[in-house]
């Protein structure tokens, strides 16, 4: 009988721009399991694809697409009023661009992503959903789908019929409903990588997390999402990935 | 034995962008055997794209991809400073974004057809040349390069063991070198379709095509390019595509 | 005493992008007293900008600068969440730019009328319509503002202390509380110029229009748009414009 | 009589795009007199603008336009194919859209120095260089124009009556006809903030350069460009900064 827990770190990589530099991929790499690596619409240009696809690899981490709006000096943050078509067709696009950048270094994508508002809007919005589903599955259904656990991505995914992989946030605070607690309030963030740990060491192993309000509410953790452009983004996902460790939980 | 003359008929197509129209697409589809679809960086857009597709397996015509250099404002005509590399990981970039619309629509690409600044600059610059021939076979070995007949681009082609198609203009005059009168000649342009029939018979039936200076030099003629976008693009493609029939030439 | 009713026509123009034309501006222009320029962001560029200016002067219609937002493949249409911050940067960028291509051929911009979806918009929030007005009222306090009529656009522009023309559409139905018809109703457009021209008439005349319902409402009509990227462009502009001179209204 | 040697040091800033931030605009700025500022063609978008716009004003520097080439993944840096017209229409828009920036500030712009590959085509291109100076002095014949010492630009500025400023490098080295040496070569660069602000120190009080080759050229200085985005930037302003004022001479 096999009790071992397990879970995934993914975090965000790939978002420099032509000269301009996002982030610190290089130092996360370590701590995290798999990468949603952009595809030049909200961030990454064909350049940084092909680097962070091989970064990834020197890494030994699984590869992900992180498709988002066409809104570069937006950075695919702003919600961008859309049609579940044009949403449909965004996503094959940018993934079918990395899913080239990854064959001709000999590797494939394991794993799809929304970036920002898409992901935001897709975790509310049945039919943006779908659509995210139904182009990840036709371009392969073997793709894995990361959503916001509890949101209708997640739904749709599952309806499809895709594997999907429920994400929760180590620096987030969640509200009594187990939403997230919106960033416009000041303690929507966790600062401290110690209570970061804990509150992943929690949700992995009891599938619950306290709410800022107090209560207990349930939560499906199959992933954790860690930042990689914050100051202390590395001194996190250290602390986390150490701290998973120590409790005998296998990232993978 | 086997001696029915065979040529191919392509041209550019889904050149649309969001709310602009370019090109009388439909009109154009029923006279050619391939399209060479944009794939989002000079012109084309993901819905405009996926549109294409549709056309194209409507019309039963092969479908390409024809990437550019990103530079919308230029409609990629304009030459780029640009390395290998970049040039390159470009390709790669275009080539999987058609693909995967392409696969959606259970459809393949059959082959590349670099565009405007980027297929003249390919055509003279070997290290540019193997670049594009290098990201095709690296995507899939079984798509055949389309280039101007004679450059660069078809030695590179050649050269990493793809199957390539020389390029040669219904439209368009040659000089006694055989390479294409300069656009900024007053003489670069033929505007009488049966005329523009008359050389592409030449060019397929005796592997030989009639200088502006009057002399007779040798062209390889693979497939034929036809341009779409201007106004009477649709009538020279009517007339060519029944010339060549009149004379028994399978367009195919 | 001056009892000679006037009006104001105006059409939006300039919103070709490098190879991409739309519109037929020289066919419009002998019909309207004003034109509304794209600035860059939703289309035009700078030699687009140039050359509309051109044609507006050699027309003698007045010149406008007509910002959106920052969406070439959404032509600015989409509703993009932003700030009032954001809003108020890009309307004097647009501003700005324009009015450089304006000075350069020896004339100035006359109005400001927001594009596409910052309109609408600002039509109905007020934190950004206050954004616009204060932008064009920090270039130039001499700029009029166009907007919907009746709209918070122009109660900003008022308390800014703008001048401000309240924007009909002679092709477009009103609601019973004197909004416009949504375009996702199949009521929403007049398709016969002489209808459209009628409620024209009407509106100017008498100050007010008939909804869809069968009631009459209140209606300021300081300006009235007509559409100029569909093919019965010219023929509305044409129509209208003859019924009010036959009417003895000054187009001005 | 007043014998007392004055200088310009000059350094781009508002590279920021969106949510990528490059340089170290206000660690710089108390050490130079002027600043360049991207006009969102290669770098910079209205919200920076604005805010470097703001800085500028906080530390008392002069503010100019830095008008690049339409090509944010190259960052300008690329040469671009392009006509005389094209220059002109281009650095008119971005001077507008600028100037707009600094009018809603209560300020104006004193200068315009090309960006990255424009500024070198203008350097040997007189066509193009004509081009930009005649924009300039459309918009404003007080813009001072600042072009590499000796170049077809500083040329083009003084024929077409326009106040210019030659620019020298403080950090790159000269050949033996007073041309920089290329990038691509190993001893392009001075890595020692001393030696640069010697060079810089006899460039002024000499109008001398020693060249790599080790011959003495003459060379004309009025702006002294440095470099913002370089891990030492801020020590190499600092040095030359504090080098020029041990030596009695004037930053302004």
């Amino acid at each position: 009988m096999n009790k071992q827990l397990t879970i995934d770190l993914n975090c965000d990589m790939g978002e420099s721009f032509g000269a301009w530099t996002m982030g610190n991929d290089e130092a996360i790499l370590p701590y995290v399991s798999a990468v949603n690596i952009a595809c030049g619409f909200h961030a990454g240009d064909p350049s940084t694809m092909m680097k962070t696809i091989q970064l990834a690899l020197k890494y030994n981490v699984k590869i992900g697409a992180h498709p988002g709006f066409k809104d570069l000096v937006g950075f695919g943050r702003r919600e961008i009023q859309t049609t579940a078509r044009e949403v449909y067709e965004l996503v094959v696009y940018q993934i079918g661009a990395l899913a080239a950048c990854a064959k001709v270094q000999q590797t494939t994508l394991r794993h799809v992503k929304p970036h920002g508002a898409l992901y935001n809007m897709a975790a509310r919005k049945p039919e943006l959903a779908d659509a995210i589903a139904a182009a990840i599955y036709a371009i392969d259904p073997n793709l894995i789908l990361y959503g916001l656990s509890g949101s209708e991505l997640i739904n749709a995914g599952r309806n499809k019929g895709l594997k999907v992989y429920s994400e929760v946030f180590a620096d987030r605070t969640y509200q009594q409903d187990g939403t997230l607690t919106a960033r416009s309030d000041k303690n929507a963030l966790i600062h401290d990588p110690e209570q970061a740990a804990e509150q992943v060491l929690c949700m992995i192993r009891t599938g619950k997390v306290t709410s800022l309000q107090g209560n207990v509410v349930d939560i499906q953790a199959d992933t954790i999402c860690l930042h990689g452009d914050s100051p202390e983004a590395v001194q996190f996902a250290k602390t986390i990935n150490q701290t998973l460790k120590n409790h005998d939980i296998l990232i993978r």
